[in-house]
């Protein structure tokens, strides 16, 4: 599979929807496989709250998989011998694309807590300057799961004429109130670090690691089935000998504790606050009075939304509202809820039936 | 209603599961009604993890109704014209009871973090010690919610011939992989607030006010139902003057804010710490090889078991496991499901229903 990571940068910027403008903005970007000579058979692949540009095969640092790595690859359901897969960082990430963490040009200092708002239909347009950069005229599909699904929901709305597909998994049309709960209690912990500065952590030579490391164990908990859980760790007791920090008793406590911490030490909390914001705030029918037919009447692509069983976090029925509205105006969409044993988190991997739906859908 | 606050001193003091022991403690219990001569009409309501001793009527300080003073008053489901009701701040609580606020007379100092771990099975064998106090040779019901419920659960199990009926609402005979991970992000909370000290806040003259604060907003979402929420704030945005803090825009948020502010107020960290960790370690058949039927085999108690649909704290399912290995042991057991718009927080809310179910069940 022919892997390319390129840093693109757009001089003339972008307009953003809360009517801020970055002067200039940078995508990092990843390819998978080739593009062919009539520029038809690009799949834009979107990615979640967590995730970056590394959407396939083995990362050059560390050889840790993509995030989708179960389904994108040479036979996979996202082919690589047959598509060119493209994956950025999103706007206001804090893996190489233009973000918090990065140098604000008109004060030739750390954006921080001054980089602006920015929402999904944002992305969604820096996407399409990518897909310009490209020379794509139209995305054979674009597809996510998650933050990512909502994405791939807003492509369709937003660019109608830009893509044939759009594969939206575990994901809604807009977040819940109980979504929106968890969220607020993510991002007060990380507000509350002493390290957080108000967001100004890194002119204090400082982040706010455990803010994030509880933030992120919260989220992990969101991600993960109950079944799931009880399956993997029930009540049994942390070895005594394997505990990463004191007050630890179960498994389960220890485990979330690992990945708290791993997460902290990566990840960068304004970026986290901002993709947070950018998931609460999103809601597809927004500038249609909430109307989500009316939304999404002007969609040509066809969709493909996947719930997964025990997700609770953007359970099922999420995926069901978008179906309803879709077909209430005729909008072609096929609705399918799946197994799924790791709740939220469902979607990155890749089942036999799960795999040969997404291969069917671009295939079709 | 006839109410009496009292601080009772246990000078034999207590021995704990952990194999410590409290050389005295107090309990702070208030009582609604009258003892009737020959002490039979007893009835002991357990308190849930953020409850105290007040359990019925107004407050003498504040006016603040008691925890469950929808249920227990003159003529309600807990009827107080019939019955002595009483409810004890639990050990290892804050309000008023032996606990890590209260000094150690071994050292004269205040115990903080070095008041012992104490479990359900002790809050038991308190209460217990209590009921000799009042001569009471067997209470008529002893129930509860939540982890009112466990204890309702235990006692029916630790002391078979001191209660004739037992009230199990909204609760589980174990907690689930889930309950431990939600508590153990909030405690994760507290301990990284820079004023916790490792537990020594109060020596060192502050309280973690912001961890607990956090905590206490996570634990909030997890006691209401997704649909209460959704129809209580839905996406509803925070009017701009009634926002508490910065950085809210949802009234969902700022509702979250509120609450946890002024719970962060009044409770203590290493109580918050010490009665998750009874809730997350307790089970009914930890003595019995994991063998629930085994553990309820000496229930001479009828039992009344109360799951509520919204709440997917303990859900519904958590109580029929009680339901089941009761039945299979041949212990009377009454078990219904009802409606409860709340969530997890609906054991607190006297529906007609619940209200006449109750009613009966003591009243039979």
């Amino acid at each position: 599979m022919k892997v390319k990571t390129e840093l693109v940068t757009f001089k003339e910027g972008i307009e953003l929807t809360s009517g801020s403008k970055l002067s200039m903005f940078e995508l990092m970007v990843e390819t998978y496989g080739e593009l062919n000579q009539d520029k038809s058979n690009g799949i834009l692949v979107c990615h979640a709250f967590s995730g970056n540009h590394h959407a396939a095969g083995e990362s050059k640092d560390d050889g840790t998989p993509g995030w989708w790595d179960q389904l994108i690859g040479p036979n996979k359901a996202i082919d690589t011998n047959k598509n060119f897969v493209v994956c950025c960082n999103n706007l206001g990430g804090c893996s190489g694309s233009t973000g918090p963490t990065s140098i604000n040009p008109s004060t030739n200092e750390i954006y921080g807590k001054e980089f602006p708002f920015i929402s999904v239909t944002d992305w969604v347009n820096s996407q399409k300057k990518l897909t310009d950069y490209l020379g794509i005229d139209k995305w054979q599909l674009v597809a996510g799961g998650s933050l990512g699904g909502m994405q791939a929901l807003q492509w369709a709305i937003s660019f109608p004429d830009s893509l044939k597909k759009s594969g939206i998994f575990a994901a809604a049309a807009k977040s819940s109130t109980q979504n929106i709960a968890m969220n607020e209690v993510a991002r007060e912990s990380i507000r509350n670090d002493s390290n957080f500065y108000d967001g100004d952590y890194l002119k204090n030579d400082t982040k706010p690691k455990s803010g994030l490391k509880t933030a992120r164990m919260l989220a992990h908990v969101t991600y993960l089935s109950e079944k799931h859980m009880d399956l993997k760790f029930g009540r049994k007791f942390q070895d005594i000998n394997s505990k990463v920090t004191g007050g630890v008793d179960f498994e389960i406590e220890n485990y979330l504790q690992y990945k708290g911490k791993k997460f902290s030490n990566s990840f960068d909390a304004n970026s986290y606050i901002l993709m947070t914001k950018a998931m609460d705030s999103y809601d597809a029918a927004s500038l249609f009075d909430g109307n989500l037919e009316e939304a999404l009447s002007c969609i040509k692509a066809k969709l493909l939304i996947i719930g997964f069983e025990t997700d609770w976090l953007y359970p099922p029925a999420r995926g069901r509202e978008i179906q309803l509205a879709a077909m209430n105006v005729n909008i072609p969409c096929s609705y399918i809820t799946l197994n799924g044993e790791q709740g939220h988190d469902s979607f990155l991997f890749a089942s036999e039936r799960y795999n040969n739906i997404v291969k069917k859908f671009i295939d079709t």
